[in-house]
């Protein structure tokens, strides 16, 4: 099955790609790597679930910022390939996680992602992933994600 | 134009590379993409704008301090490739801002190197970006940017 | 002298490489590069060295969380690629360090393993290099390495 239509099958329907708020682009594709810029949880055109883990937001709530996020980096990947299908492999995964004093539960948050990506791409979705905590993330995002895909 | 031309142009000296302080260096090259080492704000010689953002610093030297490190950014690129004329695009740049408890404006921030890297390359320089708080950096820096460039 | 002679040679016996606590995978092998997940430092299959620097951790215990990192992410290197043999070149490492306010030194812990990185693989060990400030990392890890390298 297409990724495409394993996305329909799960009843996903990716936001319009995020636009970037400065000088930056939402992509860069250099030889088969497609590098992406940092998402965060954007939803209905707003940023969603705010603040940081430890203080304002359960690791649950982290872990579905993690999962919106991840959608707006998906759209991004549409938007600069034309299809998900065109992905070959998830090849690495940054999380921060925006981080009170003492939260050390970022893997649980970041899950959120990984754990779509897995859905979506089955084994071509399986990737390296590291999860840290951020003193701060910009306008306040509870989570950023940094992703590279190669691309077919 | 030519990018040593149009720095020429802009009346930018690049300062001399930074040496790293320890057993790394300061790039590898690896088929086509040059991997940067973070650069920090240093200035005739010695680190500036030190600090946190949100306590220590204004957006405004936050930017300043970017700018300024990416100069350090492209003194490597240069001393690397012998030329910025090698470079083809401008891939990835993920900064690090020195963030205290609040700070959430890591985008305003890094915008300093953002700007002037499209400033200087045009649409070769248009880059993917993230931009992170972090509890602290090497030696007080406000800022630390790594950078991956793709060459001709 | 092959890699794994040298590592013989310094008495190194590598840890059993991580098991990725999710979703992801040790690492992801795309074209010449090998992206390797984030490694703590594990030793006899616990975490060790906990806690943060500048309050928890002088800068030798954190160089030491370091090199003991760095193990786990040779073990991944290992047992993904055969031997750490197979090793072009290392391109590129990222440490994360987990820092209380006011820590400074973060590339005095990183050292741990770009130390020893140079001292098994000599020039091909010689890297680009981020050394950052977490606000926490996972299981209240002191250090967190993020690896790139180049697969002959």
């Amino acid at each position: 099955m297409s990724y495409e239509a394993k996305l329909v099958e799960m009843g996903i329907i990716l936001p319009p790609p995020p636009k970037p708020v400065a000088t930056y682009i939402p992509a860069v594709l250099t030889g088969h790597l497609l590098f992406l810029s940092g998402v965060v949880p954007f939803q209905d055109g707003k940023l969603v679930l705010e603040g940081k883990l430890g203080k304002d937001l359960t690791v649950e709530q982290g872990y579905e910022a993690a999962r919106i996020a991840l959608l707006n980096a998906l759209a991004i990947v549409r938007s600069e390939l034309g299809s998900l299908d065109r992905v070959a492999k998830v090849v690495r995964l940054v999380g921060y996680v925006a981080s009170a004093e003492g939260f050390t539960q970022q893997p649980g948050v970041i899950n959120g992602a990984s754990d779509l990506l897995v859905r979506i791409f089955g084994e071509a979705g399986r990737h390296a992933r590291a999860a840290v905590g951020a003193a701060g993330l910009p306008f306040d995002a509870s989570v950023e994600l940094e992703l590279i895909v190669q691309v077919s």
